[in-house]
């Protein structure tokens, strides 16, 4: 189900992607070890639509990149995104025990190995676009921009600075500007740096630079609102309650501070201006148009 | 007491560090989000000697580099040493309450506040590196070189493979060759870092690099055992106990593995062997040649 939402240049993107995820684990090399490498691969092999790397190659191409250069970065940038859910799922944090259907890694592994994964994971994406090895025929120039965007968007004012709203929000009612701002760090800033590093991995110019991470940025937060909808309506039937009402939920949702159906059209809006950024890639981007609507109508 | 170890250049070093450390975290900008900034600067503001830095400016300086175009990546590797500190503290790691005499992170924010962090900490490294405004004179290559030395210093083959294997050495006996893999990603690998990373951003050659690495190799070790000889004898005196036993201990260190004789000898060709590959960098190198003799004979 999960990569039906892709064509079949995506879906080749999504084959040479999980092949290679596996390759940038480091190989264990010393006693005490293993378990830290055995639970870096367990984390990045749990799976889900690898949106962002896919993203990544796909801006590539569209750019005329070649998308060989380009796999470094896609699996750097989903490394991050498997560092981030490790450390989520922590018993601090969500203590969820499981991840996509598995145990989490602090259930697989041990709450100490899980975040000491989780951080080599993240030291480990650096490395990987660092490494001369790893960006052979791209220009010095291309590789330190595209790590620079992303490390900008996995930090304190991306990634884990919405992952801090977040967290202060389950204590108190946030508005819709502070979960926008939760959202775009949380969710957004990761899908926006994708689309932005394979333009710039394929040299493309600042304009379509620029489209690609606001394209991102939509899609981003369309993608969490089509998520808080999926959220609700299966809470609802679960419980039997009618569509909408929310109330076992404390962490804010686009449903619980919009209301459902001021939410479908939030959603709506989103998938619009996505897709009309990409006017700017031409006929090209036909393929990140389709996924565009595919993310928006998907079920899961 | 800590900083009498360094001579007039070195504490000219500290100076700038420490008044560039809390400059390199970003600033606050949204709500709900100030704890983070605030932990983060807690956390890098907790003092220590700052020995990674000062080598850094200072294998800089001896290769006759600017100082100035270092003050970045000398911050990066502080800032890496200090969200490993956060993390180490963490209950599910060492459970430290204090770390220098101040409440750990933990407990002056919450666990999954310094989590987070940490974890911002660690990325903000590599965004200050790879930032275009903080390595303004010096060339990409360098650049990117020195913050790939960093990455493999920091990661599953460094300080987290060191870290890993401190863990797992909790629950079993462990022999000298494991001991030495621990300290030399747990401690040494960052020191060594620092000093290539030194040298790098000076352009020096590959004939430097390589010795400087060695010689905070061989600092690092040093360092680590004079700790433990430290550790030891306190904990000896707190308990009237002879130094040496340390039955209470439950961390493998290099007193309970060769014994407070052996370990001391083991200090002393450490230093020695630190020293001679000083040689390389001639008279420049004076400073880092009574350092090397005030570590190892230094009190705390």
């Amino acid at each position: 189900m999960s990569n039906s939402i892709y064509n079949d240049t995506m879906k080749q993107h999504l084959d040479i992607i999980e092949t290679s995820l596996q390759n940038y684990i480091p190989e264990r090399n010393l006693t005490l070890q293993d378990e830290l490498f055995n639970s870096m691969e367990y984390a990045c092999a749990a799976g889900g639509k690898r949106l962002r790397p896919v993203l990544l190659m796909e801006f590539c191409r569209v750019c005329g990149g070649d998308t060989r250069k380009a796999l470094p970065f896609a699996c750097a940038v989903e490394i991050i995104h498997s560092y981030s859910l490790v450390h989520d799922d922590l018993p601090c944090m969500d203590n969820s025990p499981l991840r996509r259907g598995r145990p989490s890694a602090h259930i697989a592994f041990g709450e100490a190995m899980a975040l000491l994964a989780g951080d080599a994971l993240l030291n480990r994406a650096f490395e990987i676009m660092l490494d001369p090895a790893n960006r052979q025929g791209l220009s010095t120039e291309s590789a330190i921009e595209a790590a620079f965007i992303l490390a900008n968007a996995a930090g304190a004012r991306g990634m884990v600075g919405g992952q801090v709203i977040d967290l202060k929000s389950e204590c108190q009612a946030i508005d819709l500007d502070t979960l926008e701002n939760l959202q775009k760090g949380k969710t957004a800033a990761l899908i926006s740096a994708a689309c932005q590093m394979g333009c710039c991995i394929a040299g493309a110019d600042e304009k379509k630079m620029d489209t690609a991470r606001e394209f991102g940025l939509q899609l981003g937060l369309c993608f969490q609102i089509v998520d808080d909808i999926l959220d609700n309506t299966s809470t609802s039937e679960q419980l039997g309650k009618p569509s909408g009402s929310d109330t076992e939920n404390h962490k804010a949702t686009y449903v619980s501070v919009l209301g459902l159906k001021e939410a479908k059209s939030f959603a709506i809006r989103r998938t619009e201006h996505a897709v009309l950024a990409l006017e700017v890639f031409g006929n090209q981007a036909e393929g990140l148009r389709d996924l565009t609507y595919k993310l928006f109508k998907r079920n899961r």
